[in-house]
């Protein structure tokens, strides 16, 4: 294990979010509040270890998969500590879980919140909070790769220990470009919601940190009532917004070079907007009684929808108040989750599609058992360690959601909102059912329970192995 | 598609479900019950089909994987269908599809009802009930074999279709030695209960009814509060029986061979009671507090364990009242299953073994890319294929239970209802939570919604892959 190459990547995340706060440190300028010098003292200690990692230039620069994979479950777990001191320092969050707790659920772009309250939060906290959505969203070591050009060693391992998905494309030779184009697209689309919002009359700070959150598909809002007070136009933007977020980049990628048939003919893509569009007339459908004409209830059904395949976690209304078969489709787009490739999380599309398709294969060696077949995904036959690594994922998924189960109920709390409050953290979604509904919070559980969580939403944001590899005692050998 | 000898083995099928028919013919003769002609009829009915089928040898007797597992599952629909008869010709049940989910219910080694009493219903259709069950568990096609020699083409494959677990170890060389000893332990075990019970006061048809749904670990009870009213030395003895029947056969047969150190070194056998004792434990000091002593609450949670574990489904509590961590647990359970080679369902204590192996391999594999590690257990390494097969069997297992879930969600009734209905059917155990707990019965759900339910039960019970094949084009296919 190179341990050096490791604190010195490190070394510059923590740079890089020393270098992030100061966002919130100009809205504390901006709105004058005094919370901005917990983002001041916050940034200095960032730096401090930064600096103090960074300062030496290690000799050997080799990177293999277990480095890639470390790395990045070190650094998530730094920058949610650091990301945690300003809750703390200004008081916002007075318990260090809780804090932490907060700072991941940003980070890991799950939205999920222990707050009853918001509205009475400094302003360069809730732009904070959105923020760490937006860092989290495209990953905070595809944005150092983009910036450094790290010699030495295979730093596409970095990426692919970050980026959700089966497999990651490289879209460019090289990680450095691949890494610039996607952050490029990230900020234009960004940008292009906030204009969409602002334009359609929404206040500049709500227009900023609500996109952050959108992009991200992270769920924490400004206003208690997430998203339900603002305007039918702008609800229907956020939903059309959340949707695109979930795509997988690549379609972007090929679109900006034109290559129109092959970015429309991408199997995950369409089968994600078939499932979306499913999901939405057989909600609209089942709640057509509860709200006024077809078109609300569809609205309403199409933003719920959205915001939780695409994992985002906003809300317009109370869907825990919604009859069980609605109530059962959500429960199961939280696991389906968005596109590989996108900022969204849960189990992602590919990963559906592929293991379908394993099952067809499985049922065809009944029937031709001296057959060899070849599983494919856009033309392309799919390599074998891949598809296993799927499989495994979803074995590793099931167990770790058990054992958090398990965790939770020790609380008394019932199996609805356990069940869910996993689901929500670990497909880093947000808001479940019951007692940890869009109206509630998850401030009701134990720290233990809330630790698991915490860890649950780690796992789900950096698809489980990065940190799982953390807890095997063989990967700290030195061999 | 050989169809001819697929009839032909469908045809013997029925002419052994005729003959056990008897049974409850005798008992209706012993208890001068009108309702055993309903018996006479289905069984003439049964010998008429079956006596047609089987009346000319197929020439060619050839007979390959995907002719075994369609067999399998045809025979397992013939049989229900024809068992349902009864049910239907005496009145007591009037809905076919209610007939045909009691009956399949019974010979899945299900236990889960239709019926809100059972004390009232003749004493004949009682033990064709639990008799079912008996029938079921160790399989009616492993019975054929063991009585005919079938030649020519692999037979291992009928038996491989219907025996539990990922794969099925042949005892001795032939498949029809093999068969016939499963059943002589099966037979032994089962006189065995019956005469303890006896011993310890319980009436002759109640023994010979517990004894027939624990050997097939099915759950039909013939009292509406299940075993609550009998003594504690008999909720002990049951106990017992229970975890006995869900140990893999092989392990007797071990024993039987005097095979001491291999018995007793057996993986899935040793962890069954590491999850056995665990959960005992677990749930004992969880539900102290309702029971007057400790001993008492250990000895409540040690029934429901084994019960729940080896999908018997028998109770002697509602443990639907219980605290949520016992609940989350035996929820757990549910899915965990007996061992392979059990009369048990479930997904099996092995499988679990192997994917909790293939887990770790897949970690190893982050860490030493160019290793090539096999996964072993007793000391040899399992076939690629085998994993494959398991890993595909928990991707299905997924997908049939969140279709389920979808369906029964349509009737409106809760999460956590549908969720352990399709739990407790799926996995053959009987009772679930909420509105299908064990004071409860499953006759709320719709028909489309009973229907699923018998599918899962079918399913369950013959591990998924003989009964999907059924609904694959390709398998019909006369090539």
């Amino acid at each position: 294990m190179n341990y050096r190459i490791i604190f010195y990547i490190i070394g510059w995340v923590l740079n890089i979010e020393a270098a992030f706060m100061l966002l919130p440190i100009l809205t504390g300028i901006i709105y004058q509040e005094p919370a901005l010098w917990s983002f001041v003292i916050g940034g200095a200690i960032c730096l401090v270890f930064g600096v103090a990692l960074t300062f030496k230039k290690p000799k050997h620069q080799y990177f293999y998969v277990k480095e890639g994979y470390v790395t990045v479950a070190l650094s998530w777990i730094a920058l949610s500590v650091m990301g945690a001191l300003p809750f703390l320092f200004s008081g916002s969050i007075q318990n260090p879980v809780d804090a932490l707790f907060e700072t991941v659920s940003g980070f890991t772009t799950t939205g999920a919140s222990i707050l009853p309250a918001v509205e009475g939060l400094p302003k360069c906290i809730l732009l904070w909070r959105s923020f760490t959505h937006w860092i989290g969203g495209m990953g905070v070591l595809v944005f150092l790769l983009s910036l450094l050009k790290l010699a030495g060693g295979s730093h596409m391992n970095l990426m692919k220990a970050e980026s959700p998905g089966p497999s990651v494309s490289k879209l460019m030779p090289k990680v450095h470009s691949t890494a610039k184009i996607l952050y490029g697209i990230y900020i234009f689309i960004t940008v292009l919601e906030f204009i969409v919002l602002l334009v359609s009359g929404m206040p500049v700070f709500d227009a900023i940190t609500t996109s952050f959150g959108t992009a991200g598909t992270g769920g924490f809002g400004i206003k208690n009532d997430s998203i339900a007070s603002y305007s039918p136009l702008i609800q229907v933007e956020i939903t059309v917004f959340m949707i695109l977020f979930g795509v997988n980049f690549n379609f972007y990628f090929l679109l900006l070079l034109r290559k129109w048939k092959q970015a429309f003919s991408n199997e995950e893509v369409c089968w994600y907007f078939i499932v979306i569009l499913s999901a939405i007339l057989l909600i609209g459908w089942d709640i057509r009684g509860l709200y006024s004409t077809t078109g609300v209830a569809l609205r309403e059904s199409a933003f719920q929808v959205g915001s939780i395949i695409t994992t985002t976690g906003f809300a317009t209304c109370d869907f825990n108040q919604w009859p069980q078969l609605s109530r059962t489709i959500l429960v199961m787009l939280m696991f389906v989750g968005a596109c590989a490739g996108s900022t969204g999380g849960g189990i992602k599309v590919s990963r559906f599609i592929i293991m379908i398709k394993s099952t067809g294969k499985e049922l065809s060696q009944y029937l031709h058992p001296r057959q060899v077949k070849k599983i494919r995904m856009d033309g392309k036959s799919i390599d074998y360690d891949v598809i296993r690594n799927i499989h495994v994922f979803m074995i590793v998924y099931l167990l770790i959601f058990a054992f958090s189960l398990l965790v939770l109920a020790c609380d008394g709390t019932d199996l609805i909102t356990n069940f869910t409050a996993v689901a929500a953290t670990f497909n880093n979604i947000g808001p479940g059912l019951e007692l940890v509904g869009p109206s509630a919070n998850f401030g009701l559980f134990s720290n233990p329970a809330k630790i698991v969580l915490i860890l649950d939403m780690l796992a789900g944001r950096l698809e489980i192995f990065p940190l799982l590899l953390l807890f095997v005692r063989d990967t700290w050998r030195k061999f």
